[in-house]
Order: C-alpha cells, then sequence, then structure tokens
C-alpha cells in the first residue's frame, strides 16, 4: 500500500483555501499511484481554531468543508482532521479524524487525550473520546491517533488512557497520527522519543503527519514521519515547508531502510523558526514590509536581520532614532548594519519631540529629577514615530524586546514595546548573543562592536544594563529555572545563586506581569513562552 | 445547627492574609455560638490563582494553609475550599472542599465538574473527582458541592454527571455549595434559577457561599444565598461587600422565613459593579490614585465618575488635553465635569509635541495628505503625557475606551488605548449613555451637553463618529449579537439589519483583534467580555 502524507500550511478559518490545498493533494497523490493521503489535525479549518469554534457557522463550514473533501475521494482514500458537532451531552464538538472513500466520510475517529496546558486548551471546545475502533482498508487494519492521543506517557502528568494501547487491543497494524504539533527548541528529539517509544512499545508503524505555518506565536514546524514497527524512522519530511511525500508499507511494515537526519542545532534551529515565523505570518496577513527602531545594539540588529532573510532586504527598513543620550557609536553601528544586509534606513531624531514634550510638562515635572518618566519618554516617542509611520505607509511595526527584559520589566510600556510581532520575545538575551554569532558565522554581517560592546538602553548618560540588572548569563538562568522550569525561589537557590539577587530578579518579574499583558504577539520557540500558554494573575500578592 | 457564611475578599496568593482572615472569621463564628462556618472556593488560594498552580512552592502553600486553618477548628467545624496535589494518575491537582473539625482536615470533597470555557479553565489544572461521599455532621448528612457541580443542567451543554443527583443518592440532606462565582449583568437572576432549580429538584436546601472581590478582569459580588428545599432564599448576603451571617437549619430545612431580595436594575448593577472593580483593583495593588484623559466626551466623562466613586474626589485628576481640532464646548464641559466632581483637573495641550512631531516628520511624510496617521498621532501624545505623568508621580492612568469602539477598532493602540485597568471596555456605548443618565438621576453631575452632543474622536475638523459608524444604538445591537450572542452573519441578517452593514461591522470586528491583544485588562459586567473569555486567532481567514 502506498501512502502519501500531505504536510501542509493552513489557514485559520480560510476553508475555500485549505480545502482547495486538499482537493490539490488529493489530485497529486492519485496521480502518482497513493492509495492512501494523510493530513494533519484539524486540517480543513487549519490549527487552532481557539474560539472560532463557539460560532455554528464555523462548525458548519467545517461540516460542510469535511464531505466537500471527502467527494474528492474517488479511486483513493484519504485521512482527513475536523471539527464534528456532538448531538449528545457534554461539551459540543468533537475533534475528529475521518476516514474517506469513494466520495464520502465512511468512519469518524474521535480524539481522546484533549491536551490542556501550555498553549493548548482543547477541553475548551471539546468532549473526548472513550472508544476506539480500527478501520479495515486493502487488507489492513488502520488504527488513528490524533496528536496529544500517543503522548499519554510524555507528560508532565499521565493520562488515565492509553488509546494507542486499545488500538493494538483491538488489532491496529499500523497507527496513522494525524498532528498539530508546534515547534520549540527541543521539540523534534521529544517527537522521536515519543514515536520510538510508542512503536516499541506496541511495536507498530506510525505515521505522523504535522501541519506547518506559523500564526503570530506559534509555529508548526512539520518534520512529519514515517517509524517502523522498531521505532526507526524511515522517512522525514522538510522542517518549515509544505511537502508530499510517499512510503510504501508492505505485509507488516515500512520496506523503506531507515534514515538518518541531523537535528539542527540550537541556534540554527531557532533562527529558521523565527525567519520562517516572521515570512508567514507577513504572508497569511497580507503584509509586505517591516520596519523596526535600530538603535544599534544586539536586539534590534538580530530582528533586523531575522527580518531581511524572511522578507527580503528590500522590504526592510530600520529607523535610527537618537536622542542626546545615544552615543555615536550607536548610530554608526545601526547604519553599518544596514549597508551590511542591503536595507534603506532613515534617521528620525528624537530630540525634537522630547523637548517639546519636556516644555509641555514644564510646570507639572518643575522640581523633579530627571528619571524614569523622562527615560520611557524616549522609548515613547520613538514608539509614536514608528507607529506614526507605520499608519502612514502601511509598513508593520516590529518589536526588539527580547525574553530576558520582557521577563523583568526592562522595557517601556507603548514604547519599545510596540510593534505588531515579537520575533525574539522568546528568545533570552544571552541567546540573542549567540543568534548574532550564528547569523555572523560565514561573514560580519552584525558589526563586531555590537557584539562586544556593553548592553544600554541608553536612556540616561551613561547608563548600562548591568546597573540594575545581574550580567546575562546568570539572569538568564534564575529566569530560565523561574519561567520555563516552574521552580521557586528556595529551589533556584540550591543551584547556587545568591538569595538577595534571586528575590530581586523574582520580585521584577512577577511585578511585571501588567506591562507583558499589553505586550505583542511573541513567536514561540521555547517550551514556555510568555503568552497563551502563561496566564499568571493580574492582581495577587506572591513569590 | 447554626451555620455562618463567611463572604470574604482574598488576594490571589496571598497566604497569609487569606488565613488570617479566615481565622479571624472562624473566631467571631465560635463567638456567636456557629457549628459550622462555611468558606468560598480556593479560599487560602483565592480564585482564580491560574498558572500559579504550575509551581509546587503554590500547591504546597496552598496544603500547608489549608492544615493551618484545620488546626483552628476546635469547638466548631468549617468546609473551606482549596488545593490539593493528585498523587494518582490524570492531571496533578484536585480543587477541594475541606472538611475540618478537631484541628484536621477530617474529609476531602473533590470537584466534579471542571468549567473550562469563557473565562474559567479548570480543566488545564485540575482532575475531575469521579465519586461523591456525605460526611456526618451532628446528626445532619452533608453533602458538598463546589460552584460548578450544581451547574450541570444550566450551561451551553450539559454535563453527562449530576453531583447533586449523586449526593441525593448518597442521603445528603443539605447540599453546601462554596463558589467562585464571577458577577455579569443578569448573574442575578441565572444563579436563582439554578439554586431554586436544584433545590426544587432534589428536595434539598443550599447554602452558597461566594467570595467578593475585583482582580483587574473579574468582579466577584458575593451574593452569597441559604435556599430552603423549596427553592426559596430565606437569606442572602449583600452584594460587593464582606460579610458573615448565620443561618439556623432545623430538622430537615432551614427555618427562616423566605427573603424577597429585589435585584438591582441594570445600570445600578453595572455601576456598582464597576465602582467595586476599581476601588478593589486600586486597593489591592496598593495605588491610590487615578489620572485619566477628560475630552468632554462621555467615555470619559463615565469613567470620572466611576473613578471618584471608587477612589474619593481628591483622588482622581482630570487631564484636558486639547488640539487644534478640539471644540471649545468640549474643554469647558470637561472642566465643569471636574468642578462637579470636586476632582483636580490639569490643562495639558498636546500641540507642542503635535508639532514638534509634525516637524519630525516633515520630509518622510512630504506630498502626504493629513490622515490616520496624524490622527492616531494625537492620541498617542495624549498617552504618551499620561504615561509620562504616570510614570513621574505614581497615578495610575485609567483607560477610557468603551466596548463598541474596542469591537470596531476605533481606538488607537498605544493612545486612547493606553491605561493599566479599563473600567468600561465591557460598556457598549448605548449603555454608557444609560450609565451617564443613572449617575445624573438626582442632580446633573455629568453637563448635560456631554450627554447631548454628536459623538466625536475631535481628531480633525467636524470628525463625527456617525461618519464612518452606524448609529450606536445599530452599531451596538450587531455588536451585542456577535460578540455577546455568538451569531453568526446570516442569522444577524434575520433580525433586520442591512447585510452590507453587518459585513461591514464583523470585518471590523475582526480585523481588530490585533488591537485588543494589547488592551488593557477589562472590567467584566457581561457574559462576553473581552480578555480572557474570548480567545480570537490573531492570523486568521475568516467572516
Amino acid at each position: 500500500m502506498k501512502i502519501a502524507l500531505a504536510q501542509l500550511n493552513y489557514r485559520i478559518g480560510d476553508f475555500e483555501r485549505n480545502t482547495s490545498k486538499m482537493y490539490e493533494a488529493i489530485t497529486e497523490a492519485r496521480s502518482n499511484g497513493a492509495d492512501l493521503v494523510i493530513f494533519s489535525e484539524l486540517a480543513v479549518c487549519g490549527y487552532p481554531p481557539d474560539d472560532l469554534l463557539d460560532y455554528d457557522w464555523f462548525v458548519e463550514k467545517c461540516e460542510q468543508s469535511m464531505e466537500a473533501v471527502a467527494e474528492c475521494c474517488q479511486g483513493i482514500a484519504a485521512v482527513a482532521g475536523g471539527v464534528l458537532r456532538n448531538r449528545d451531552t457534554g461539551r459540543g464538538l468533537f475533534n475528529v479524524a475521518c476516514f474517506m472513500q469513494n466520495g464520502r466520510i465512511q468512519k469518524v475517529v474521535k480524539k481522546t487525550l484533549l491536551p490542556t496546558y501550555d498553549v493548548f486548551a482543547e477541553s475548551r471546545y471539546f468532549e473526548p473520546s472513550d472508544t476506539v475502533e480500527v478501520i479495515e482498508f486493502k487488507g489492513y487494519k488502520l488504527g488513528i491517533a490524533i496528536c496529544e492521543d500517543i503522548w499519554d506517557l510524555y507528560n508532565d502528568f499521565r493520562y488515565e488512557k492509553s488509546p494507542v494501547q486499545a488500538l493494538k487491543e483491538a488489532g491496529a497494524q499500523l497507527i496513522i497520527h494525524p498532528s498539530a504539533s508546534p515547534f520549540h527548541v527541543g521539540k523534534i528529539g521529544q517527537r522521536d522519543k515519543v514515536f520510538a517509544g510508542n512503536a516499541e512499545r506496541f511495536g507498530l508503524p506510525i505515521i505522523y503527519v504535522n501541519q506547518v505555518g506559523a500564526h503570530a506565536d506559534l509555529i508548526f514546524d512539520g518534520d512529519s514521519q514515517v517509524i517502523n514497527s522498531k521505532g526507526e524512522t524511515v522517512k522525514q519530511l522538510p522542517l518549515f515547508a509544505e511537502a508530499i511525500e510517499y512510503v510504501t508499507l508492505g505485509n507488516t511494515d515500512f520496506l523503506s531502510l531507515p534514515v538518518h537526519f541531523a537535528e539542527p542545532d540550537e541556534p540554527a534551529s531557532i533562527h529558521e523558526a523565527l525567519v520562517y515565523g516572521i515570512r508567514d505570518y507577513f504572508h497569511k496577513m497580507g503584509f509586505k514590509k517591516a520596519i523596526l527602531g535600530a538603535s544599534g545594539g544586539i536586539d534590534s540588529a538580530v530582528v533586523q536581520c531575522l527580518a531581511s532573510s524572511a522578507l527580503g532586504p528590500e522590504n526592510v527598513t530600520a529607523f535610527l532614532m537618537p536622542s542626546q543620550y545615544s552615543s555615536e557609536g550607536s548610530v554608526n553601528d545601526a547604519k553599518k548594519l544596514s549597508e551590511n544586509l542591503g536595507n534603506r534606513y532613515k534617521m528620525l531624531p528624537i530630540t525634537e519631540m522630547f523637548d517639546a514634550g519636556t516644555e509641555t510638562l514644564k510646570n507639572l515635572f518643575a522640581e523633579t529629577q530627571f528619571g524614569i518618566a523622562e527615560e520611557n519618554m524616549q522609548a515613547r516617542i520613538r514608539g509614536l514615530l514608528l507607529m506614526s509611520y507605520s499608519n502612514k505607509f502601511g509598513d508593520i511595526l516590529l518589536n526588539t524586546s527580547n525574553k530576558s527584559e520582557m521577563s523583568v520589566g526592562y522595557s517601556t510600556l507603548y514604547g519599545d514595546m510596540c510593534g505588531s510581532l515579537s520575533p525574539i520575545g522568546d528568545v533570552y538575551k544571552s541567546k540573542v548573543y549567540t543568534l548574532a554569532r550564528f547569523i555572523n558565522r560565514q561573514e560580519e554581517i552584525i558589526p563586531g562592536n555590537i557584539l562586544t560592546k556593553a548592553p544600554s538602553a541608553e536612556l540616561r548618560p551613561g547608563q548600562k544594563d548591568s546597573d540594575s540588572l545581574p550580567d546575562y548569563p546568570v539572569l538568564d538562568e534564575i529566569l530560565r529555572f523561574y519561567i520555563d522550569e516552574r521552580k521557586g525561589r528556595d529551589e533556584i537557590i540550591t543551584h547556587g545563586y545568591d538569595p538577595n539577587t534571586v528575590d530581586k530578579i523574582l520580585k521584577l518579574v512577577n511585578n511585571s506581569e501588567y506591562k507583558r499583558f499589553q505586550a505583542p504577539p511573541i513567536l514561540r520557540v521555547s517550551g514556555k513562552a510568555f503568552g497563551r500558554g502563561r496566564n499568571m494573575p493580574l492582581v495577587a500578592w506572591y513569590g
């Protein structure tokens, strides 16, 4: 039996485009002699549809689209994900994969395990299945396990049910595994463990089909795979790209030899994910051009490089926005970077607006000292000018905050926190440096100066980040323990950090929830990004 | 048996304060001869703790706090809500109510139905119970049903289980119902239906104990009640205030006579909720003073009145920030309002900064027309000046956007969308007028002019909201159908609205998700507010 894996990029809610992509894949697979084509989870509507699922018309369109895709299945079968109504007690919907053949939906398989943690909220919408069923096709017994259904042993907690075990007991000879599995660093290795673990445990081959595409925060990387019953990968589809590939199932297993896929190392994989995330965000939103404030610092430099790779250097404009506190070096470094990248750059000094603001507030601020208000005003004038340009010409403002400053609130709300998308808001400062060195691996694109000078917001004379924060390697490790690993104060201290430093940093993180609440959407590349995956109370007293 | 209902205001994560409130309530109840005191759901940690539940130290503190509260139960028993670890398969935690007596936790009752819709996300953290148990105390068989456990028939969907029915079958004679039930318009009537429905259906009296307090978005109104087995309310605790009250249970039912509680009408109840929401937010965050931009329009006028009621007129400062497009009438109306309320007001014209911004952008904007960029710049300068004042003196900026403009994106991101809290972001414009008339019910606090003039953002000469939007009564009804009722386009049109108007408005709503993503937290007074209860995809193509 020849099986096609259709790893496609869907746009949420765009049923017409999604189903026409699926028609084309079915047609192509049939013309290549495939017996069966497999699509990813919720393919007809795209994943995650979020509260669009609360709308009847949306669910109706899902149901109609699945019928329409099924109609196209003549001379070939398909497994395609979508949503069906639950007409019994419980939540109103099922997350399903339909087995389609002879122009009709022949069988509906419902998802059993509904991920409801981190970025997932499936129990908000779906009723779980409590039965499994195998599907007979061309002499094979196929078991369908949707995404989380094979992750029962690989979570912080253990599900009570093992859908794959139930399918094995029901006689399944092959596990078909439509998924919507977002990328983060380390996810590829995690998946390998889960796929190999299930294949070995049950002696069953597995076909995993993921979607690709980015959605403002989640980046789906594809990585679709075919795993034989020994747990070896015999086919692996590309990362971050659509693809339709084929595999042949012999009597009991796949015939192909194992492939050895070298997982990209961390900076390479983060870089590829972020470039793809920016590109697909712009593509799906219908945007073309990006702007950013280029400070001459490492964060805006890396964002500018990512944007240039994603959109083409001709579509990125850097704004140099010096104040009286900006060093000449910073302005020159920023210019040099734009020249290296082939980006347009424009000077837009903020001094005139800053003077006007100071003048306007002169009476109110009489007898006060230069302080945080004046520092933030500079950042907000930059945000204002960039947004004005964006509103005038339609270019989209990229935010340049990193995860370290997002964490401790070392950023100005409505100032440098402006932007439609935050490309590096899930990358700690130390890793921003690693990314910069990766970008410079062949030639010096980011001027060396930017990598070597001490980080500074340049909002007052002689200011350095290290005036008020520990050095980034220390800060970032403490933040990683607290945010990514969910360790408490006492546990972090056992790793050898100074209690006062830990207390200070945790307090900064806790007291900055209100800023992050109004932050732009952040491309997610870690297992715990700010945004939908981390919901902390705004009004609370803890830590 | 004499029972105390302890309707308290907890601060999330503040175990010390929460447990000491509970000690005091236990001591007071004992000295008043009570046999049993009942607290609300998750009392020891406050509701909702959100992802603080992902931290081990937080769960440990919950467990320790419950033990500590139990130790205090000498000569009196208590039912108190908290969190316990699940040491078996499934999610890591249980949402529990502990029955405490003789200084120890005697029984632990786990919640069965875990609300995971709208503002609730309990399946993210908790494993449901699958058994019920009655507790024998002073010759009575007590059944504990936590919050959602008695709402099984009163949702968009039907749960498969009825915990109250199971408790009845297990012999319960009284339902103890610790809750954390947030306010919205109509909720009091909904609760009455649920309580009376359960009491009548099972012939059981019910004691419902809710928390009070506000948390940036959710407002808990209390409204704790005692319902006899005929479904009549025999005691009702105050709205939006802490209270400890007592009731006596006879052989099989409560002895008190039914009380008749006139539910406040809509503007009164929204007004009370919003004043309480502002006050408790400031109180819990340790803030005292508020500022706002006073445009002379209805939205800022109503927010200013609400803030004055919540914080005292001496703690509210209005900023009048005219541009060359502001009418003299608006400035005078805004002044008059501040005088009527006894608020300080300050003039802070934006012309100087606007001129500086125009000058800075002169070359870039050469040969372009005055448009949305220049309009937004005015709003952003206002935001910048208000935030500068806030950063300098610590006063908290209140946002003045209403739900209609939040819906259609008729607002400037980083401009009039600035603020720490949005008091009327869940109030449609038509209802803002109703609130204004309610505020003026005894004397003209809001100048009549503000109520009668045509709404305008005053960002260009002669601008009126109705230039680009239908009249508010039409707009708001369409928005209510789409957002609050989750009706689709076709269904809305059947209510008699012009298809082109509906299409235009729905498109505006769909295209404004990116703005709302960065909006301040909104006090929730409807069944469907923007914020945690409405998660729409940012990158999508629909409607």
